[in-house]
């Protein structure tokens, strides 16, 4: 497994929301930043993958809650590029808190994109040598994303402060998408344990988004699947559990 | 004038547009920051203020920007509370960069507000006393907002993290609205160099505002009026001077 990387970040009061929980679009803008740092201090920032005409995108999420952060509160965020086979690149996140307990683990699946094509580039060894990661041949098939079987939608005009400097949506807006459909009762008695999010294909700006979802009762809580949906082509997919929030 | 209060800031990735700038949205987010700073120190934080039942909110921002921060940047934050009226307050903030030039310069005014019935409040000597700004009689009257004469609009639906601790909309939202009709040629190839922004009523969760817009030539670039209203009443009025980015 590769280098370890940590950074602290205390809780903003931008980053909660109404019940100042950090918000899960914040929560990823941090571990995002955290991995940005390591990548800078390996010399492996984005101008250097950039140099190959290529790029990092996010295709999957798997977000493992056992409490939500704070505002205010001091945290420890800590990055680690885990493995990568011949195209997938995965790399854990860690939210602990100032006691040292875990609040938040987030394994993630990254590729290298062709900025010129949008097509997947095989992992250059020239990029990913620094982070010493473990090469291994699996490719790591995550939790089935179960479908949506009679969903209701919200539609999304993507706006500009959306789209980041590699001009595609920022993957941290599409659970602003994702969630909001839920509405404020619903979010507000219920925080997320696990989500598992899968980015299909990379939305734009000036797009329409449709963010379908579906909530289903669970034994301890709920349970709530979502396809984000452009003229009805799948680009997102999310399975999230959630409990009663205390 | 009051006592000062300075803190440092990198801007992150998440605080810039796809020109790598800072957005207003993001730079008035960190400002609100060092001023929450401020107040936890000299004991006036929000938890004090609603011991009176009582809340800030934000009436006007005069935003003068010599340079918008670039991601990457350290910045320093000061702000100071420069003096108050029977119902005013003036805060100023500035924005530093490394060699200690100003960037940004913003000019605001608080008001009480009571939290059951949402109406003003004269300003209470035990909350204003620690900050030691200037009590003066007179009330600082802003540059005039212009109207708009023909203008369009884009509808946008308040969503779930739209919404703060405060259970209102907060103020940098404003911005999203206000800035993203202007659309994706316009927002890189023009960059504002001064914001006149009056909010007039709060916006809330479920409601469905109306960002009306007109863009006018100027001297040096362009100008923009700017209301968001919801069934004809103005909630929100602003004015902005733009010209050509670097």
């Amino acid at each position: 497994m590769g280098k370890k990387f940590t950074t602290p970040y205390e809780v903003a009061y931008y980053d909660g929301d109404i019940t100042r929980k950090m918000t899960i679009p914040s929560m990823l803008a941090v571990v995002i930043k955290t991995s940005e740092e390591q990548s800078d201090a390996l010399e492996r920032g984005a101008d250097y993958v950039a140099s190959f005409g290529l790029g990092w995108v996010i295709t999957n999420y798997e977000i493992h809650i056992t409490r939500l952060p704070i505002v205010g509160e001091k945290l420890t965020i800590t990055t680690q590029a885990m493995s990568y086979n011949k195209y997938f690149c995965y790399r854990n996140f860690w939210i602990h808190d100032e006691e040292g307990n875990e609040c938040v683990l987030i394994k993630s699946t990254f590729v290298l994109m062709d900025k010129e094509n949008r097509k997947m580039s095989s992992v250059l060894p020239e990029i990913i040598e620094p982070y010493e990661s473990e090469k291994i041949t699996k490719i790591y098939r995550g939790e089935k994303i179960e479908k949506i079987e009679a969903g209701e939608f919200l539609p999304y005009r993507v706006r500009y402060f959306d789209i980041d400097g590699n001009q595609h949506v920022n993957n941290a807006i599409y659970f602003n998408w994702l969630l909001d459909v839920l509405g404020y009762d619903f979010l507000t008695t219920y925080e997320p344990t696990f989500i598992n999010v899968k980015f299909d294909k990379e939305v734009e700006y000036g797009q329409e988004i449709e963010s379908h979802f579906e909530i289903l009762d669970d034994e301890n809580g709920k349970q709530t699947r979502h396809e984000i949906r452009i003229a009805g082509q799948l680009y997102c997919e999310a399975n999230m559990t959630w409990k009663k929030s205390q």
